[in-house]
């Protein structure tokens, strides 16, 4: 009766403040808003489709400590890095065999705004949800958004869902 | 098992081209698209609310050629409007109808950007469908538009649909 599955991208990201593998507020935010008001008991007539996108750690600060003396050590640190956004995609995939909807999930690294706009471009998905920290106009200049780039440019409609009052962190930035 | 229905709030507008009480080819598509990508099969999970804003005709020049000679003659003028407003949401109620789908509608007088989002703040749904010409830069600056306004200032996630290509008049600041 019903022909394909709504096909939604839902952007999603790590936790600030817990860091890997914990996913960010407003990723949960973002996923949980669209199981509650879009999916609801209908969970074969959608398909989530997961897109973490991670920075290349441009400064290595994260690794001021770390070692490097061999072609491996590289290979290592990269090999970690992706395990630590499967786990964080883990969480997602996991929620939705729990709920029964269909899903996919995957990987990019680069600039999350470009690259969720690209893999739109690639996947044309019939939706893109984007967490939104909800930052005021000089913090959101300062770290720059990507929902905001997304609306602008992803080749899709988008939606937008900002974090709520009550789950913002000390710091906003935060998330 | 399902709680409240998901309540999505649709702004439709009347067509450029083909007036009362046609509705806009981007309405349509909001529409079309909610009904198609969202609703899906589960229409008891879904409670579809129309607005329908009507601009206050400043300059009177649809009513050029009418006489003006008592008050009556302004109430009728209001009466009709009003009518082809109803019409026009008529429309969209057939459409509910015929889909199995709840849904209200309503019409408000003002400026629709303005009106929209006080009305979001007013009946509080989850998710509000605009639709949008896709203008470019130059012409969107000339007329405004109320999508991105709505992006920016309505108190509820907001998703915009883009008109389609092949949808898009010769002019296509019409609608």
């Amino acid at each position: 009766m019903e022909g394909e599955p709504t096909r939604v991208m839902v952007a999603v990201s790590e936790s600030t403040i817990k860091g890997y593998p914990h996913a960010s507020i407003s990723s949960r935010g973002a996923f949980e808003w669209t199981v509650q008001k879009i999916v609801r008991s209908n969970t074969s007539g959608f398909r989530l489709l997961f897109l973490h996108v991670q920075v290349p750690d441009e400064d290595g600060f994260d690794d001021m400590d770390s070692m490097y003396a061999s072609p491996e050590d590289f290979r290592n640190m990269n090999h970690r890095d992706k395990v630590r956004g499967l786990h964080l995609l883990e969480y997602f995939v996991n929620r939705c065999h729990e709920i029964g909807v269909a899903c996919e999930a995957w990987i990019k690294k680069g600039d999350p705004k470009e690259v969720i706009c690209r893999e739109v471009q690639r996947v044309h998905p019939d939706l893109l949800v984007v967490g939104s920290r909800g930052l005021g106009p000089f913090q959101r200049v300062f770290v720059g958004t990507v929902s905001e780039f997304c609306v602008k440019h992803a080749e899709c409609p988008v939606v937008t869902i900002k974090r709520k009052a009550d789950e913002t962190p000390q710091d906003p930035v935060d998330d």
